[in-house]
């Protein structure tokens, strides 16, 4: 995990200013799926912190069941894993365009089937089976994978713009309360405060189950270097009550047209707290709402194993016999919001809708 | 765990109306401290829900290190086995009453030490001390061992009383969130229902990161025989928003005589969602208010090796270098609850001081 960036001959990361060795792991090209001689090639995310270890998939349903397990998590990380899958399957050996079609059809399907809440995924499918498709005669499985790339890249420099208009919006803030993994565009706020000189205490709940906070959110902001102070997830109100908090940051998994968002499950109570508390909650969605979703009606929650929940550390806490609940996502109403801020600026909740009215720099 | 209660020869419970049998084992006497053959026995809860083993303390430094670990908690409960460490003291050979109050300060003053939020642990090594030093001329270790458990009949009895009134306050709920282990007053509040044919479904917040929730809660209402649902402590708002919850209840670790309660952290935040959702938040305490406690002003807050947030389940979460917070409890003002129940009766939770000019039963 070198930060040191020596050489002016290394590869650049997916956003164009920062080179790979400066970015914490998490967000370089290693870190989340790359399609590598015609194997996609994804970061265990659940060995991490502990061991570095990358799965390769060389076949769709080994990258649907690493996407089904969590090895790879985040609603656009994910997607990308999902599309080197379908670029793989469109660059194997078959090139007739009806049968091209019906293959990746059916991994598209399969795909689709592994994470139903967050909507990067199906964009992301949609576009590389057209993309693939569309490119007959030539090869579609670069086209495919090119395809992702220049996705990849376009989010990564979404993420860092939509980084810097939320460190503009921070101003003053020296501590934030974040829950999961908030990914990209915290952690670009993150660089580019520490580019500034700027140094961020956050506090990182530890989001039970799957422990993201813990494992992938500490982690990353150690490597960017600011301060991180690891919490449970029922602390976060308390700590609010304290004053030890002056924003509540998190990333969305899915924004609504009306400025409802969707996040890992615990971000509603946190949000709760922070109005009671009249902390601001800050949202960081750096491509703008989903135009699929007007309202929390069109929001599908995920339910997961129960089993996740019943077992801590590898071990079983409660009795057998004993069953749990494990939704993934919880939803958070529009007024419980403070800005959600874009690759386009800051708007308030309800004003969301005006992102696509809003020209790019 | 046979709750068969089989035999009319076989010793009542310390509340007096049920059989040991009959009772979830976390209420009998040996699910808790027992001054036995002058060793004072205590189940070591760190092991459950798999394993029953006791402690077998001969010292009083014994028994303020299984406080301190949390072999044994609940703010009561743990006041028990320190009653009973005071007693094993008195009884010990030394008759003279100058050297036994010498050594009785000494263990009071290393029991006082072990944890500072609750406040029966005061009273009740205060008390004992006074017992035995006062008993000149007869048996002190006795009177101070029949002490304590008199005091435990008397929480008990309280405790069924209170878990009478709060199944009335709770006529037409069939759904109940619990946070942490709410312990003797939850207990019979459900052994209650169970006997008038009443069935109460348990969401049980696993309460990270000792886990009372997972491990003691689950165990107790399976043994009950109400159904226990296991969830994660982010996900209670996400259940009060979906309708499935009827009511938040716990106990209290302090009560203040302006209504402010201080329990288990992560009560807080299910408080504030709860009022957010219309949903009423009971607190259950069997013997009312503190007198030591105007205001919240007068709560220390307890915190704990910060080593156990970053442990899930015995394996080390966080990256090496990252370090965590452990607030043990947090506090809950009075516009969030909506009656404090007590042997005498609910009260809403500004009026609990009218609880001392109220007659028990």
């Amino acid at each position: 995990m070198s930060r040191n960036g020596e050489g002016s001959t290394e590869r650049l990361g997916l956003d164009g200013k920062y080179r790979e060795s400066q970015l914490p792991l998490l967000i370089r090209r290693e870190g989340m799926a790359e399609l590598v001689d015609g194997v996609v090639r994804i970061l265990d995310r659940r060995e991490l912190p502990h061991t570095i270890r990358h799965l390769e998939c060389t076949t769709v349903e080994e990258v649907a069941v690493a996407i089904e397990v969590m090895a790879i998590q985040g609603a656009s990380t994910l997607s990308f894993a999902a599309g080197y899958a379908m670029a793989m399957e469109a660059g194997s050996d078959d090139t007739d365009p009806r049968a091209l079609s019906q293959r990746l059809t059916l991994a598209r399907d399969r795909l689709l089937s592994t994470r139903p809440t967050g909507i990067a995924l199906r964009r992301m499918v949609d576009s590389v089976f057209d993309v693939a498709v569309h490119s007959a005669g030539t090869n579609p499985g670069a086209a495919a994978a090119a395809y992702v790339e220049e996705s990849a890249q376009l989010l990564a420099r979404q993420a860092l713009a939509t980084g810097r208009y939320a460190l503009e919006l921070l101003d003053g803030a020296g501590t934030i309360l974040t829950h999961c993994f908030a990914d990209r565009a915290l952690l670009y706020l993150l660089l580019e405060a520490e580019q500034a000189g700027r140094e961020i205490h956050v506090y990182a709940s530890e989001t039970r189950p799957f422990l993201q906070g813990a494992r992938l959110t500490s982690m990353s902001v150690q490597e960017i270097g600011h301060p991180v102070t690891l919490i449970t997830d029922g602390m976060g109100g308390f700590l609010m009550t304290r004053g030890l908090i002056d924003a509540f940051v998190t990333a969305a998994d899915r924004v609504c047209l009306d400025g409802t968002i969707c996040n890992k499950i615990g971000t509603y109570q946190y949000a709760v707290c922070a109005a009671a508390n009249e902390i601001p909650y800050i949202v960081l969605r750096q491509n703008g709402p989903d135009v699929e979703s007007r309202s929390a009606a069109d929001i599908e929650i995920e339910y997961r194993d129960a089993h996740e929940v019943l077992y801590c550390g590898g071990r079983r806490m409660a009795p057998e016999g004993v069953t749990a609940l494990y939704p993934a996502f919880d939803i958070t109403p529009p007024h419980l919001i403070h800005r959600i801020v874009t690759d386009r600026g800051a708007f308030a909740s309800q004003a969301i809708e005006s992102y696509f009215a809003t020209p790019a720099d």
